[in-house]
């Protein structure tokens, strides 16, 4: 079972993110990508990566922007899983933000 | 510019569509998948009609719940357009559902 990280890793790991900020028990990232096809790709490639690592972000998709949230359920909140899913979904929108 | 439909027109067609209501302008449906896979495959085929017809659903992923929401946000509202994304995102929901 992923621990909990604290309020001062969390504030530590979001220095390294700087896209993401919290929102109670999330980590909260919002991209615009250059289109509609564009946000769909990053979609698709966050979905892969997600399902190797078993680990689901919440995604809102309004048209070309998309709205990520990663939390870990059955920890209740904000752990090392989310801030490495926070990573590479970074890695994924900067590749398709070109 | 497609019209808005009325509210008799909207209740008509609702009733064509029954895991849709209407929540303000838009018509929302939630469809739960058997796997967070199946639910990205939805999501990319609904994605590839939508671009198709220049006309994008708001959706949200919750692992495989997804959400969709139809409005046309030219026209302020629920029009023909939304009647017609709702019934393609039931086909493909359903195809998925087996």
């Amino acid at each position: 079972m992923p621990k909990l990280l604290d309020d001062a890793s969390i504030s530590a790991a979001l220095q390294t993110l700087p896209a993401w900020e919290r929102a109670g028990g999330s980590l909260v990232r919002t991209a615009q990508l250059p289109s509609f096809p564009a946000a769909i790709a990053v979609v698709d490639r966050v979905a892969e990566i997600a399902e190797e690592a078993d680990h689901h972000p919440d995604i809102d998709i309004r048209w070309r922007t998309l709205t990520f949230r990663c939390s870990t359920h059955s920890a209740g909140g904000i752990t090392e899983l989310d801030v490495e899913l926070a990573r590479k979904i970074d890695e994924q929108v900067a590749a398709a933000q070109g």
